[in-house]
């Protein structure tokens, strides 16, 4: 059984442009996340997009919703940007039945050394093989399902509703 | 609710020892971790040992029983090195019961850049919430119940018997 | 013998904002990053201002001229963004005389897994000791007189003129 | 003009055998380390052995030597674990005329996170193109000649005589 890992980008793969001295994305980091996690599930990555969640738009987010539905495996962790994490979240919850899903993401990009990606990804693979069909956000060490949360921007946390 | 977490030491918790140019054990990094980690669950961390798993006498491994069994916490995640975490698996699942107690470790100590233990920590922590009582290990983004998983030393993996 | 290191900000210090995903300053990581080089030279680092070195105006440059000739010290690095970094040196050039004064930057913030911050520190901190008095720039094992360097910022590397 | 960089081990090059949960040596990270110090002098590195200074003989020793005479450059970094890094600068100055040696390494292994060792890389290969001709030891921002210098294993530091 493969866990599909579906990756839109988010602050997970920002990267930093020498040459601009700007915020960017390259490719995704998560194959090189899952080789230090050592991780020895059996997954299959697709990059779908590689956007800042605040470039999510309806026709993307559907894009990401017909990726979810369409795809062999029922367990899917979807990487994303935390700042429209609930609003896909809740795409999902209407487009996507008989699966699990889980949205997970970072707070500081992978790229960094300070991130918290790597917890994150090994806590969403974990989350996915154990929950029961549904929509669920994934953040640092915490589970949500997709009715029961929130953005807090001010601090910077997810919180139930 | 809370999720325990005892430190026993193991690979995770290795450090290089400058003067003597060894590897050591100082102090556990479990509270490091978590904080890069950005964890927002309620957990209380203990250090009950810090050592190489090969150092894990009969009598050393009745106190992680006996901690197990007496904390107040019903979820419980037990940070082992990798040698014989199976064995302490073992003895835990004939001395606890009604709680869900998840053991994990690292590969790679975590001081070092290319550890898996901060992989591992976010996946015993998801684990640990969501599996039904029981004894685990969880390592490398997989989970397998005391009974069926032995650790293959040749190629440094945990593998189902 | 004391080496100053005067902090004017830079790529150096930059770092990642969780709240607002942007980059940003906060403190300068030079004493963090003196630890981590184990440096057992004489330094005392001051931070004049953290800025973007397209940021730096004729006016903070005068301040930086200014400390560079007032301060006691005969050795003095200044950690300078990069793109500004030439017009600074020659400043620098123009207002200092009986002193050997190193710029030094990264082109990844020393925040970043992969930033060049470290070496380019190390560097900077020995060419000061070594050279006769006047104004260099230091960045990536190289190190040019103020007055023969320029940035090609198409391929993101300092070079003779 | 090219600096030659010769390798032969020491805590620089240490890496953690995950199968056996030891220090090791595999290959030499100094060409990882130039990527990452994006250093733009022109080097050629090197691998001489891959050993652990303690374990560094007369005839070993000798090879260094030898290889300090032979080669075309006049500029040479040695990169050398730090128990006999005093006896080998000692070997390298009866031996070697008309060249600048400077001899480095590491207190903890570029495989850590906390390592010295980019930053000693830095400033040797500063030092190296400006020191007139002899043999130094370049450690943690200090450079000392040959026949000045300790290693005071206690504290863990160089110093001179």
């Amino acid at each position: 059984m493969t866990v599909r890992i579906l990756v839109t980008g988010g602050t997970f793969d920002k990267e930093y442009d020498e040459l601009r001295g700007t915020l960017d994305f390259e490719h995704t980091h998560v194959p090189e996340m899952l080789r230090l996690g050592r991780c020895l599930l059996d997954v299959s990555v697709e990059t779908l997009m590689m956007i800042d969640s605040l470039e999510m738009t309806a026709e993307r987010r559907a894009k990401v919703v017909e990726r979810c539905r369409e795809c062999a495996e029922t367990q899917i962790v979807v990487t994303h940007g935390t700042d429209t994490m609930v609003e896909t979240a809740r795409a999902l919850a209407s487009g996507v039945t008989g699966k699990t899903v889980v949205l997970t993401g970072a707070m500081v990009p992978y790229a960094f050394g300070s991130s918290d990606g790597l917890f994150n990804l090994g806590s969403a693979l974990s989350f996915v093989q154990t929950l029961p069909h549904g929509v669920y956000v994934a953040m640092n060490g915490q589970c949500f399902t997709w009715d029961n949360v929130k953005k807090n921007r001010d601090a910077g946390v997810f919180e139930p509703l």
